[in-house]
């Protein structure tokens, strides 16, 4: 029998899924505007640099319309438990997607500055840096997606690889940068990718921590220590 | 005659006056940390660059017990209308003020690694940046402890001014380098640094888009452009 309460908690569930749609497309969205800055990158391609800037307005729009929702659940649904860290987790990696895709922006738009200069050969060395960063937050979402604390847990380990692969970066510019004087200011743009690149993964650690709060009901256990000798770079 | 509806009602507005009190506290603290880390830069003072790098501990711990603290409120009290909205920006505004202490930490870390090279002269044009910077994280939690919505739209405003000041850093950073290709390993960190000003502003302005939501009860209209030209820097 289909009573008046079945309705309502059919309908609670649906529009959690219809959320739970959204952001994954959202997070999917994200990581296609990061490949496709890298591409436009290598290929020094403005045009598709360009694309890659104005495609970040369609996550910042995802992201209101996601909060509204959250709000609107919250006040008409009033969920609990497992229901409300649901809740609030769409709401936190709502917001670090769409700093992942602000990332990718800010790739594409020193993309357009790069290309005012000399190509630099080191350019090449930030795609294996992109692909893991592209992977984790892919990984992260899959944990989202399936609910798979494990997952989530192999995400936040797997970011500090992305971080030693950044300092090696950062190193190897710095020497570049020396060596020849006259490819400081393109240098400082890949500096800036690269650190981009690493603050990406630091936003998938975050997904990845959410889901492990949704499906556990607690905080990941000890944080992850700050490497303090990376943070330097 | 104190019903216990008045009772229930009262004990809310408590629980939420403590709330925004701790967000308060933390928003100072937050500031503090930047002078602190700013002043162990402009004095090469290893003791209390650390000093502010272990503070920030502080401030994660005072993001984790509010995100607590609001999943308490929302489970146990389920706000609706502005109540709901006061708690889910004490929520966002909690987790801004926590990456303005990463970023301050980030600065006394980078201290300790500028201490290794020959100081700079420039270090100390960093110090009106992060003047603004502190000042506009006050501002904004001003409006926020007084719900002033027009204080908010002020220091979004502001925030360009603030932009400006990075631009101009970022520039006679660059023209120093070039000069002085010696200097490439520090002014690298301090571009960083300018950059982690820039972002705290960044992070103010979200602040005050809250308290602007939270009073009016709709987005602050028409998102600051994001200043293509600056933001390639």
């Amino acid at each position: 029998m289909n009573t008046s309460h079945d309705h309502i908690v059919k309908s609670y569930d649906e529009e959690l899924q219809r959320l739970t749609g959204e952001i994954i497309a959202m997070g999917e969205h994200s990581v296609r505007q990061l490949e496709a800055a890298m591409a436009a990158l290598g290929q020094r391609d403005g045009d598709a640099a360009r694309k890659v800037v104005d495609g970040d307005d369609a996550l910042d729009a995802c992201e209101r319309r996601i909060s509204h929702d959250v709000l609107r659940l919250l006040a008409l649904r009033q969920p609990l438990a497992r229901d409300l860290r649901e809740v609030l987790a769409a709401l936190r990696i709502a917001a670090d997607i769409e700093r992942i895709g602000d990332y990718a922006a800010n790739v594409a738009r020193r993309t357009l500055a790069l290309n005012r200069s000399e190509p630099i050969p080191l350019a090449g060395g930030l795609a294996p840096q992109a692909r893991m960063a592209a992977r984790l937050v892919r990984e992260a979402m899959q944990a989202y997606a399936t609910q798979n604390a494990e997952l989530a847990h192999a995400v936040r380990e797997r970011d500090a690889e992305l971080d030693a692969l950044y300092v090696g970066l950062f190193r190897e510019l710095l020497t570049y940068m020396m060596e020849d004087p006259r490819s400081i200011t393109a240098c400082t743009h890949l500096l800036f990718v690269a650190k981009n690149l690493e603050r990406i993964g630091d936003h998938a650690t975050n997904i990845a921590e959410n889901v492990w709060f949704v499906v556990r009901g607690e905080a990941l256990a000890q944080p992850r220590a700050k490497h303090d000798a990376l943070s330097e770079q």
